[in-house]
């Protein structure tokens, strides 16, 4: 049986959730509360050395780290994953885009807001956490055009990477009335079957 | 003829650039200089609508961004990506951890003492990027305890990734004399055939 090492409210650990949901692979969820520094005990940290969730024990001791890492690995021969090489590299790069470009502003965010509260520091970086965040957001609008999916026109992990975060991007004050396109794309993922939403921890 | 979108002093570009030499693929360098705004025009934002270099065109008007994507793409079916499933999720794992959790603190002081300069706002953010770069290289010296490379002991795209800016955290004002396990590996990457050294742009 599959171990998975979450926080529920994070969209890097829904990923791996929706995915393993979507897919059929049961597992056995182990919460670990980030704002109680339970990533960063010693315990933890022999199991992810960087000290973040999602993390995966496969069952026989492998340990996998990386939310997107762990989607490609339960993806790759499935419908999930394109065989052709271009459009694998496209996947990729969709979630390099996500975790470089996306994630550090639109989770951050959403992070602040909505789970460690906002701090006079934070509160100082917000508007360019905003602004970086509405750009990538921008670039995805932009991309869907004429599109129904991210990657040849067939719903892949590299949807399931970027709607983590962007379905629950107003809990981060994100706008996404001018975004139409996205949010048609937001309601096609969601009717995908299989989908569970980002409150849903234990398998079946 | 593919062409390659890269600024010298990148250490992004340089991972492609290091790995099509390694690969002896030809390729013609097109220098856009991010500090000047080059790849923010809309000629670029047309390559690359994230507007950042690396960006590569396959040579058939295929365009491909994000340069751990990038290394994929070309290395799979090569020596420089495994084949067995688990180690090259790894290897995604590495490149992933290399984009949200290394890149961001140990290449951005580098940019910042190294490119840009260091203006007042960055002057006091300066601080934290070396604290969680210094926490990045303490992962990386673990993990190289016993080991040659970071996956699989053999030189791979997940070392590629993790050397383009670790070899010169020095330029950030990183010190990496505590750490004498990735000091040993950064010899035995630039030991690699086909090496080049970041200043090289040209192919060949």
């Amino acid at each position: 049986m599959i171990t998975l090492y979450d926080y529920l409210p994070s969209g890097n650990g829904y990923k791996v959730r929706l995915l393993l949901h979507q897919l059929g692979i049961p597992f056995r969820l182990v919460e670990k509360d980030i704002v109680k520094g339970e990533t960063r005990t010693p315990e933890f940290l022999a199991i992810n050395p960087n000290g973040r969730i999602p993390a995966i024990d496969l069952g026989d001791g492998r340990l996998l780290a990386e939310s997107d890492a762990i989607l490609w690995y339960f993806s790759d021969g499935t419908s999930f994953l394109p065989e052709d090489d271009f459009e694998r590299a496209q996947v990729l790069q969709w979630m390099f885009f996500e975790q470089y470009s996306h994630e550090p502003y639109v989770a951050v965010a959403r992070a602040w807001l909505h789970v460690f509260g906002l701090d006079e520091q934070r509160k100082a970086q917000l508007p360019d956490k905003l602004a970086r965040g509405y750009a990538a957001l921008d670039v995805m609008e932009r991309h869907l055009e004429g599109r129904a999916f991210f990657v040849g026109d067939r719903y892949s992990i590299a949807d399931i990477a970027l709607y983590a975060y962007t379905h629950v991007a107003d809990e981060g004050s994100f706008d996404l009335a001018r975004y139409p396109r996205i949010r048609a794309w937001l309601d096609r993922v969601a009717a995908q079957p299989g989908f569970v939403p980002i409150t849903k921890g234990d398998f079946g």
